[in-house]
């Protein structure tokens, strides 16, 4: 196991103390493995949070900052957080103006969630809203949409939402703003080998020495086919020309894209995957309004990249425009 | 090969076109492989200017920005970039005030440099000064420690003279200012995988699967020691003290530290490593100052990390605080 830890065991706590540590003017732990914003809360503002499995950063932890998310709930590598711990995180961002539940659609956040939502409601009278963003495109078909799982694509949802929470929007128009980024963002990535889980000490799935697998989950859920590498430009091409079969882009469009490491694949060849990208846009005539290029949800060590692409109007642009602050992403 | 890319031999020409393509309001391609700040010279302003081989995003083209570097020669993967190729970035960044060439402590690229400024000198009679950070102390020992090759560390220097620069200090004081920041700078790293040379297709030296190496350089030189992978706290121990023996800290320093990793090695571990960092520092009454975790100097996708301490005092804090904006590093 090709690792830097100590014990297994403390994989997730001990990267949470160093995180702390290192950026003490962002991040406080509140609670055993609940993080929030450092400084005081500002009245009346909408709370965000998410929660979710470890091993993914800057996703979910580090996304918490100001313009951003209020508080994470974090769990073990790739497992969902308690609902306990959800609803503390609830508790702790809560400034009276209620709260929005952000994360990833996976089948034991959304249902933590829910409970930690009726818990809030019950012992607290919280008010919370719920959005689970579902962008893999691959994941599941059109018409099974609201079954796809979250990726890369919910940090635009993360911005949008922060920035409408920080203008003061009240928690039903923070919730209509996290959905309708939510709703225009789609994604789909390739891994060309997989990562290991500390506790485990080796891969859940393996890829053999010449291959790759396109459309591969960020927890090595299958993709769509296995084979041998391609090129980056035909990796790229078949990545969006099945986000656009999805969700079709026309001239005169404006976008933000993503493209994202899920690790080991280094800046050099995202940008040899934008370069691709940008000329597919341009050839349709679609603008690329704040580009991303580099690791901004991963998954450890793994080798692959994922595409993200979030059609833009007025409203959206000028919230991703915004700006933000965390470790990981300043606007 | 698991990378992503196209033909090998264009990994660096379609790695540098997606770069200008995403950030265009920050880099500007001047000529083949050299790279200078979008917009406007300042006039008057001291140049700075850097070159290597690739393959180390973000150094070095990366730190082109402002309050940081003005200019970049590009050299192949690994590979210095040509004495033609430095001659014509600094061209292209003197403003009248002179430029100042400062990069790695690499056999080539001195050379490279050097005839550089022999030919700006004779043909433009533009004024240069060099400086070649030599921050990796397990390259040679402190009583050669002009030998030694530069590693992580160079970013400090890149930011202190880069500020120093845009204060409008002359060619003399930001030469200074960027060899005090490299004096006072020493880094070591340790790896537990190669990365792959694109135009080679395999790694240039390998590790058993149950090995690491401390001390490794990033381009695969040889460290101090193989053998079988320790503790996360056990490396920053021992890299820690190899570098408390070299330069030593008292109770009352101050210091700027950078965790890297070396490309695969996530944001997860190096958290684990700064937390034991972290708390040697405390233990001996240093306190720590803008603490950098994350990727700032890579070799592809390598496995490993490195770490770099950089002693401050009052003239190198607020250097290292003043604004700076490239693609890579926001202050």
């Amino acid at each position: 196991m090709k690792k830097i830890l100590n014990d297994p065991q403390n994989y997730v706590d001990e990267m949470l103390d160093g995180l702390v540590a290192a950026h003490p003017e962002i991040y406080r732990a509140h609670a055993h493995r609940v993080i929030v914003r450092a400084g005081e809360k500002k009245p009346g503002k909408v709370g965000i949070v998410t929660g979710g499995g470890s091993g993914h950063l800057p996703v979910f932890t580090g996304y918490v900052g100001n313009g951003l998310l209020d508080g994470c709930a974090i769990g073990n590598v790739f497992a969902s957080p308690s609902a306990e711990q959800m609803a503390e995180t609830i508790r702790a961002v809560d400034a009276g103006a209620g709260v929005l539940c952000l994360y990833g659609n996976y089948g034991g956040d959304v249902m933590n969630f829910d409970m930690a939502a009726e818990m809030v409601d019950f012992e607290d009278s919280i008010r919370t809203r719920s959005h689970a963003v579902a962008d893999d495109v691959v994941s599941a078909s059109l018409d099974e949409a609201e079954k796809r799982r979250g990726v890369a694509g919910m940090i635009y949802a993360f911005k949008i939402a922060g920035a409408a929470a920080e203008r003061m929007a009240d928690l039903d128009e923070v919730t209509r703003l996290a959905a309708k980024a939510s709703d225009n963002v789609v994604s789909m990535g390739m891994a060309m080998t997989p990562c290991i889980i500390p506790q485990l000490g080796k891969p859940t799935s393996t890829i053999a020495d010449d291959e790759m697998e396109m459309g591969m989950g960020i927890h090595g859920e299958p993709g769509v086919w296995k084979g041998p590498i391609k090129s980056a430009d035909d990796l790229l091409d078949e990545m969006f020309d099945t986000l656009q079969k999805d969700r079709p882009l026309t001239a005169g469009d404006r976008v933000s894209v993503l493209v994202n490491s899920l690790g080991a694949t280094p800046l050099e060849e995202l940008y040899i995957l934008y370069r691709r990208l940008a000329a597919r846009l341009a050839e349709l005539g679609v603008k690329i309004v704040m580009p991303l290029v580099g690791r901004y949800a991963t998954s450890m060590e793994m080798t692959g990249a994922t595409l993200s692409i979030l059609k833009l109007d007025d409203e959206l642009e000028v919230l991703l425009r915004a700006p933000s602050n965390c470790a990981f992403w300043k606007v």
